[in-house]
C-alpha cells in the first residue's frame, strides 16, 4: 500500500536524525507526531527510533488532504469558524507532561488554491485561536521540538511540474535528503559541524548588539529596530526543559526578535510565500512605526490581507533572520513552495508572534517583560523571504554603520 | 496509494449508512472518527457524508498496526504502564460538546500474538484507565455513536487463509457488506425493517420482566439473574442527547443488564474470543454469586486471566445478549475473529461494565442507583459467545419457567 521509490536507507537516516539530533529525545519522554498519512513510511521509522531512544509513548496524529478538501466542498458555512480545541487542549496537557513534538510537512502547498479565501481565513483564525495552548509551548520553547519534511507526491509535482509524479517524488526526496544533510552516512556529525558554523555567526551578532538592521535592495529600503536584550540564535538551541535540540531540519538561518514598534520603510518579497494552501507572490509592504500601513501582492493579495487582519500583532514583525544567498538550498535553485526550505534560501522576516527564546535570559522573562522590550504578540507567525544576491544589510550601533551582508553574503 | 479492488459503490453506501442511520448525525454536531490508516477510503467517504449531513467539524484519528508493533518491539519496559491520557481527556471534552463518535474496526485480530502477555495486559490496563473519560460517555450512552468495519488485508487473511491477500480482502468486504445490509440500494430502508424486528423481540422480553435466564447446552448450565429495572434493547436506541442511533453495524442482538451478584453455574464459550490482538479459545468458567471463581481456556488462558484480573468488576457480568443461530452472520458460517460480527452469530455474555442505558428511565439514574439494581462496574467490557444451535434458554418469573430459546432459536 505504501510502496514508494524513495531510498529507504535515507528515510531511516532522516528518521534517526529527527529523533536524535532534531528532537534530541530523552529516555522517559513521550512524543507527539503530526504528519500527513502519505508520510507513513517515515513516521514508522521515527517511531522505531523514538522507542529505541527510550520514549515511553509515541502518538502520531495523521492528516489527509482529501479530508481537508472534503470539508471545503461539503461542510456547512458554520464549520469554518470551528476548530478542534479539545485536541489542542490535550496537546498542551501532553507538552506540560514531558512530551516532545515532531511535525512532518509534505502536503501540496496549493491544496486550497480553488477554495474560498474567506473560508480559508476564518478557518485559519479559528485554528489559531484553538491551537494556542499547543502553539505557545513551541513559541516559548518550553519543550524540545523538530520539523522535518516528507516528499509528498502532490507537493513534488508542484516543485517539478515537468516530471512524472513518481520521478518528481524521487527528485524532491533527494532535494530534501541533501538539504537535511542525510546523504552522508553520519548525519549527526554533519549537523554538529553545521551547528558550530551557525553559532559563530550568532555569537558575532550578539557581540555587536546592533540597535537596527538597515536592508537595501531592489524594491527594499527597510530599517528594522532590534528588540531590547535581543539574542541571536541559530541551529541547535536549548529549550526550557533543558534539552538542546535542532527545531528545524533543514536550517541555515540565524535569527532574532525585532522591535515591533521600530520598523520603517518598504520591503518586497523575493520568493513566493506558500501559506496554508495558498500561494502569495510579489508582496510589497510599507511599515510605519512597526506597523504595516500598506500591503500589495501580485498574487494572493486577498489571502495576504486576511492574514494581516488576523489580529493586532499580525501587521508587525516577530522575527528577522539572516541567510546567505550561497546557502545550499539557495544554490540548489529549487523553489520548494514550503517555508521550511525556502526560508533557508534567503534572508527573511516574519509577521506575528516573536520567539521569546530570542532574548537574553529568556527563561526568567514574563510576557510583560517581552512586551516592554519590543517583542510582538500575535496568533500568527508567518515567514516571508526578502533576501537575494542583491541585498545589502548594515548593522547600526549608536549611529555607526557596520556592514553585515554585501550582495547577499556575510561580510564576516 | 490506496487502490483496492473493493466495490466503491458499497464503500460509499456503508459510509452513508454509518453517518445517517448508524450515527444519525445531526446538523451542527462534530464527529470524531477512530480508524486504521488502511481504512482511509471508507473514512474519506464518511467525512463527505458527515459534512453533507451538516457536521461542523470531522476529526479522524488514525492508528497503524506497524506503529503498534514498533512499541512492543522497541519501547522501554516503563512504556507499557503508560497511555495517552491527554488524548482521552480531550475526547471526553469533545463528547461533552456535541461530538458524535464513529469507530472503524479492521485490524489484524492476531496482531499481538507473538508479544508478551504481561506487556499486553499492563498496556490494556493503562489504556482502560486513561480512556475512561471517553469510554464512559459511550457506556452511559451520553452521545450518539456507531461502529462499522473495514476489510483490512491482514484481518481478511486470518478469515480466509486459503485465499490470496487481494481475494481475501474482496471476500471479507463482501461479507461485511452483506452483514451490514448495504447490498440493497437503500440500506436505510433495510435497517428500518430490521430495527422493527429487533424491537418486537425486546418489547416481548420487557413485557415478561424475567427474574432469571437459565441457559442449558453442552458444557453450559448457567442461571443469570437480571438486574432490577433492567430494560431489553436492540437495534436503534435513543442516546441521552436525544438522538436515536444504531450503535453497531451489523447488529442482530437484543441485550440487557444482568444482576452482577446473581449469576451461578458454569458456561463454555462456543466461538473464539479475539481480544486486543490475542485469540482466546475454549473458555470454561464457573460463577458463584455473580463472580467467576474458576476460569480455564484451551488457548490464551494467560491473557484471559489477565483480563479477569483487570479490576474488581472484571470477573462479573455486565451484559447478556440473545441472538438466534439463524442470524445471517451465523448462517454465513464465517468466523470473523471480531466481536462486532461474531457476537451477532450467537448468544453472548460480557464481562465488566454494564450499559446504564439498559435500565428503565436510565437518564434519571445515578451510579448508586445502578449499583443497587445490580449493574456491574469495571474498566473493561468484553463480549464472548456462549450460544449455538444446541442452546436452550428459559426465562424464570416468580418460579414459572417460560421457554425463550429452543435449539438456538427464538420460541416466540
Amino acid at each position: 500500500m505504501y510502496n514508494t521509490k524513495i531510498d529507504e536507507t535515507k528515510i531511516d537516516r532522516l528518521a534517526n536524525l529527527a529523533v536524535n539530533t532534531g528532537l534530541s529525545l530523552k529516555p522517559g519522554q513521550d512524543l507527539l507526531i503530526t504528519s500527513p498519512v502519505e508520510a507513513l513510511p517515515l513516521v514508522r521509522r521515527i517511531v522505531v527510533h523514538a522507542y529505541r531512544a527510550g520514549a515511553n509513548l509515541v502518538t502520531p496524529l495523521f492528516s489527509d488532504p482529501e479530508i481537508t478538501l472534503a470539508r471545503y466542498e461539503n461542510a456547512p458555512d458554520t464549520s469554518f469558524d470551528k476548530a478542534a480545541s479539545w485536541l489542542y487542549n490535550g496537546m498542551g496537557e501532553a507538552f506540560d507532561n514531558n512530551t516532545a513534538r515532531l511535525a512532518i510537512v509534505g502536503d501540496d502547498p496549493m491544496l486550497l488554491e480553488h477554495q474560498d479565501p474567506g473560508k480559508i481565513g476564518r478557518s485559519n483564525k479559528a485554528l489559531s485561536n484553538a491551537s494556542k495552548p499547543a502553539r505557545e509551548r513551541i513559541t516559548t520553547f518550553t519543550i524540545n521540538w523538530n520539523i522535518v519534511a516528507w516528499p509528498g507526491k502532490a507537493w513534488a509535482c508542484r516543485v517539478f511540474p515537468e516530471l512524472s509524479a513518481e520521478e518528481a517524488q524521487k527528485s524532491l526526496a533527494e532535494a530534501i535528503f541533501a538539504a537535511s544533510r542525510v546523504n552522508n552516512a553520519n548525519p549527526h556529525e554533519m549537523w554538529k559541524k553545521h551547528n558550530e558554523n551557525l553559532k559563530q555567526k550568532s555569537s558575532w551578532l550578539n557581540s555587536m548588539d546592533f540597535d537596527f538592521l538597515h536592508y537595501k535592495g531592489p524594491g527594499t529600503d527597510l530599517k528594522v529596530g532590534l528588540a531590547k536584550n535581543h539574542e541571536w540564535m541559530g541551529g541547535a538551541s536549548k529549550s526550557q526543559n533543558g534539552i538542546t535540540c535542532n527545531p528545524n531540519i533543514p536550517s541555515e538561518e540565524v535569527f532574532t526578535t525585532p522591535h515591533c514598534l521600530k520598523v520603517d520603510g518598504h520591503v518586497s518579497s523575493t520568493k513566493p510565500l506558500s501559506h496554508q494552501g495558498s500561494l502569495i507572490e510579489g508582496i510589497r509592504v510599507e511599515f510605519k512605526e512597526g506597523k504595516i500601513i500598506n500591503a500589495k501582492a501580485d498574487k494572493g493579495e486577498k489571502v495576504f490581507n486576511k492574514v494581516l487582519d488576523s489580529d493586532e500583532g499580525a501587521r508587525r514583525l516577530g522575527e528577522v533572520a539572516l541567510v546567505p544567498d550561497s546557502s545550499p538550498i539557495s544554490q540548489s535553485n529549487i523553489l520548494f513552495y514550503n517555508t521550511l526550505f525556502d526560508e533557508n534560501a534567503a534572508c527573511h522576516i516574519a509577521l506575528g508572534q516573536c520567539y521569546s527564546k530570542c532574548f537574553k535570559n529568556f527563561e526568567s522573562l514574563t510576557n510583560d517583560d517581552i512586551k516592554s522590550f519590543g517583542g510582538n504578540s500575535s496568533m500568527i507567525h508567518i515567514d516571508w523571504m526578502i533576501g537575494s544576491k542583491d541585498i545589502n544589510i548594515d548593522g547600526i550601533k549608536e549611529n555607526n554603520l557596520i556592514p553585515v551582508f554585501r550582495n547577499g553574503e556575510w561580510v564576516n
